[in-house]
């Protein structure tokens, strides 16, 4: 028994979002990678995530992992998946971990990064938001600045699709910056854990500042209220992308890791 | 009458290019553009441009003009097509010129790019092509040097699709650059004119050289040769993006430039 550890890349216009659903006629990453993986296989696979985007999220570093009896080689499995995914999704690394490794509960930390454009740009239209309102990368990394550390964050948390209510709402976030990028301005979020549409709301609570409507100074009242009406409103998904997942020292592969061409990777 | 000046950014994947064809059932932006435009002005607008983009190729900073009775307010104009154009063709801004600027025969220079993965990426895949090969940026840089000054460049050219005989094949080559992007490598070429699929075949042959098939030393002769049988293949058209179009100082706008929101720029 080997467990497989997988970095992805996707655009997830044309996706549901990663996980299955019920119904077969969503089109899912997760569906997606699961049918093509059992197939290479010859056996069923089942995906433990880092981070179940939503409809409409980009990743670039997302991870996965499945245990398998399959001994088949990672640089011949990388072929077959090179060959047998659709042009939206990439497996980029593939590497046997120890095998006590869960893509989502060994993560300690999730790195997400919302794009902001400065003007509509076509180019740019399916993995950025135009907000019409110019953002101010140093003010607003100043106002947001009192949220970085351990807090309950229920306050920019939407309710869970899934209907499950949330144990907590404490996330240890250790990076929070508004930066420019060529197209405008990003939000740069590293933290333990999100809760439900966090970074969204945290990029519509900054349309909030920007625009006047609300003022920065009761940033610190807004979280500690824990009151989702007071926040602002929902980003749309597509300028959100997960970067990329941390994992501790212990999870480090277990020999060879190949790229997405089946080539070794130091 | 005023002659008016447009910098206009597309994503060229869901347009049979830039020119307007026989058929309006091709999808073309020029065909998209003089519809909004002639509605808005409520008289037919027909635009001149700096570069006929073919089929899925990109624009930045594409350049077109147009001649109007009209004295409608360019702020308004811009406003208007903001609202009226489709998410993937965008005007960036809005001058008017001196009366003999013509987008297509003022231009004294067009700015290309194009861009290679260094990986498979679905986050970049309507934008870049993977060749399946690692491109070297300094070698090629190296390798293409020759070609930078005036020559007859009919090795590169492709049949033009008009059936129009090519009256010469001299272009002005001021960069030829292949450097590092963070996806890969992009070709950049600067030139007063190019023929047709000329930077696609630039490309085409850096693979031929990347993967050992031509030599290097030979650039020269295939360029001299005149002939495109020497050449490499066609590289696919979405990796290429028009950047930008140079004009001379006396092309220069008169009166206020206003962007895409009818804002004034500088």
């Amino acid at each position: 028994m080997r467990t497989i550890r997988l970095v992805i890349e996707y655009d997830g216009t044309e996706f549901a979002g990663w996980q299955a659903q019920g119904s077969p006629a969503l089109r899912t990453v997760q569906a997606v990678l699961e049918e093509v993986l059992s197939r290479v296989l010859t056996e069923p696979v089942r995906l433990a995530v880092a981070g179940r985007t939503d409809r409409g999220v980009h990743a670039r570093g997302q991870v996965a992992s499945f245990r398998t009896e399959s001994t088949f080689p990672l640089w011949r499995l990388a072929r077959a998946l090179a060959g047998l995914l659709p042009h939206d999704v990439a497996v980029r690394s593939f590497a046997e971990v120890p095998d006590d490794f869960h893509a989502r509960f060994s993560a300690v930390e999730r790195r997400y990064v919302y794009r902001v454009l400065a003007r509509p740009s076509p180019l740019w239209a399916r993995r950025a938001w135009w907000p019409w309102m110019i953002f101010d990368p140093e003010a607003l990394t100043e106002w947001f600045a009192p949220l970085v550390g351990e807090h309950d964050f229920r306050a920019f948390a939407g309710r869970e699709p899934s209907g499950v209510r949330l144990e907590h709402g404490r996330c240890r976030v250790t990076r929070l910056v508004f930066a420019p990028w060529d197209g405008g301005v990003q939000l740069e979020v590293w933290a333990n854990r999100f809760l439900y549409h966090m970074v969204r709301n945290l990029v519509g609570t900054a349309t909030s500042f920007t625009r006047g409507t609300r003022n920065p100074a009761d940033l610190v009242a807004i979280l500690e209220s824990g009151d989702r009406r007071r926040a602002g409103p929902t980003a749309p998904p597509h300028g959100l992308c997960l970067e990329g997942v941390v994992y501790p020292e212990r999870c480090s592969p277990i020999g060879e890791v190949v790229d997405g061409w089946g080539k070794p990777l130091q």
